[in-house]
């Protein structure tokens, strides 16, 4: 049970919420129960899991992380620029892993899982893997 | 093989090692292969590996984390004021994997499991997960 | 389906690709599908996946975390002296997942696996663990 899925950002840095997209998918499935797993094969993107209420959290982190992690750093090597994007998208890391009971993701009611993209505007691709258990 | 665990916390943050709880699990279980997941359903919170020897490892993770995360930063939006808890979690995981091998997790001689709570003080879940291989 | 592997590391930083080890092991496995975990016992390395195309990511990623994380900070209280090396451990995380298809692992172009030390020159070891579908 895998599924490959596509979206389209519209700027440098972005958080596009995309739990909707992987319980479509348990639920299709008509998974009961077992876990699943949201892997970006980018490396200047990744997958995180974090407050889905306010989005002025997503706003802050972005930003926060802008100031870790500065575009311009007159010591790095890499030509193409953005070694910046590389350091995000291993921080936040490649892969999730959320635990499927009862037929749904068993997040906290504040989760959400989010693809960032640290090196947009793209189109970009992310795997959800469903592991059933009998 | 789902298992619900409870803590609290006492201060701001807090690293509670939870391995003990995670290995009784297992035992109760009566597992021989297969693998764990130690899952966190907060957005302040996450679980981390690491050294489970010396205790002042985590003293210095909490400070050195609170000098690269500083609670106030005048451009953050969130209201709540808690952005660097959130970004804490974001650093640490929601959640980490071990394998199990002979009846017992696969850790390395100086690792122990922790639960990170990053804006405390608090009364927490989390979840521990177990894969059987036949 | 797990495997033990050792490396050598000559330098305090280093990060070694492995991609070329995990996907022998599920060649020699004959796994069609599932997916594998790669997991490091240590607490002063990790496991990560980046870019494997332009070995300048890897230089710039080792120097801008010892930007994030100089190795003397005067309030460190871990008498080792080694803290640094334990918050680069978190940073990138002690296991990485990948899933598997059509036997081979599913990792974007530019993707690879790599084993972190940030405390050597040291002889370690990795585990490879295989998660088969049937």
């Amino acid at each position: 049970m895998l599924k490959k899925c596509s979206l389209n950002t519209d700027r440098r840095d972005s958080m596009i919420e995309i739990t909707r997209e992987v319980r479509k998918f348990i639920r299709e499935q008509r998974v009961e129960r077992g876990a699943v797993v949201i892997y970006c094969p980018h490396t200047t993107a990744g997958i995180t899991i974090n407050e889905n209420a306010d989005p002025d959290v997503k706003q802050d982190l972005i930003r926060r992380y802008d100031e870790l992690y500065p575009w311009t750093n007159s010591a790095d090597l890499h030509e193409e620029g953005n070694t910046a994007a590389h350091l995000k998208a291993v921080a936040v890391g490649s892969s999730q892993y959320v635990i499927i009971e009862q037929g749904d993701l068993l997040l906290g009611v504040w989760q959400g899982i989010y693809f960032c993209e640290w090196d947009g505007p793209r189109t970009r691709n992310y795997y959800i893997k469903i592991l059933k258990e009998e």
